[in-house]
């Protein structure tokens, strides 16, 4: 941030008063710009046994496997961006259900939050921002072309508590800044 | 928004190529200017049955209670964050706990996201945003001068759940837009 989006000016990067971190301020016409985590909205689809997953045509991970997840937006709910991301990427029409994992992606400012899906009828398609959509029997999941920790840490506890007829949701904490890392997940 | 964070040129509204929703863009350096949903951060602390309220010092909702809660920051997690609220606001040490309820705000394009959290020892006191903070029976809650809806939420899903010996989480969308909204909960 170089400018301020209000009035145009220079922002300078300082700690204002009563504040404990340090902020774009406009000294121009005084507002202060604060920058605060987004959030990643997403599901694991199942349509008898079988998972639908996406291979993204868009980086980050481009040519890697996801399920569907974006960026929530303003005026919808979690499960309906859930649920909108599955339409984007998937061309699918999904049923959310529970709350699976929430994952606080400390370096890249994010939080993930997953949750299971039915996928009614078997019709999906790629959507713009996938290559090729597919479901997968748990045994045909690429582990190893997963796009992000995130998805492989939602994808095992999907696996595990279906395995255990478990309903249950997770926390974990992905944090791979350089230094006081906390690394977690794979 | 008026002016490029970027580069301090003006910006239009408009929706970009390939996607579906308004956004505001720079003509002159190409940058799109999304705006997502803030999450904000909070714990119903309890001490020996008694909860800690917190009667806020600022907007919106001055002189209104509530429980600690604020914007999380870049570089925390939800739990970190909900413990450094109830330091910031009632200068207290809580351990947070399970999670309580995640509420999609819809009209302030918000997520809050609760914990229930202990205060192991009883000692607080009111932070800059705080005019004071107690300690309250579920009878002394101040129903009525409750902050915010979500707050009102998270107080009677705590207060139900540890009466019936439950640790559930829960969901509710409040949506106070004025056309098509939803409104839910109190």
């Amino acid at each position: 941030m170089n400018f301020c989006s209000q009035c145009g000016a220079r922002v300078a990067q300082r700690i204002p008063p009563g504040d404990h971190l340090p902020r774009f301020v406009c000294d121009s016409c005084g507002t202060i710009h604060y920058q605060n985590p987004r959030i990643v909205v997403g599901c694991v689809p199942e349509h008898e046994g079988r998972i639908l997953i996406c291979k993204r045509a868009i980086e980050p991970r481009l040519g890697f496997w996801t399920v569907p997840a974006g960026f929530m937006e303003n005026g919808e709910t979690l499960q309906q961006g859930a649920a909108r991301e599955s339409q984007e990427e998937a061309l699918a029409e999904v049923e959310i259900g529970s709350l699976l994992a929430l994952v606080s992606v400390v370096h890249a400012h994010q939080v993930h939050v997953f949750f299971r899906a039915k996928l009614p009828t078997p019709i999906f398609g790629a959507g713009p921002e996938s290559l090729e959509v597919k479901l997968v029997t748990p045994q045909e999941i690429p582990w190893d072309d997963i796009a992000f920790l995130s998805t492989w840490f939602a994808l095992e506890r999907y696996l595990e508590d279906r395995a255990a007829g478990r309903d249950e949701h997770h926390f974990v904490t992905l944090d791979r800044r350089p230094a006081g890392g906390n690394p977690a997940g794979k």
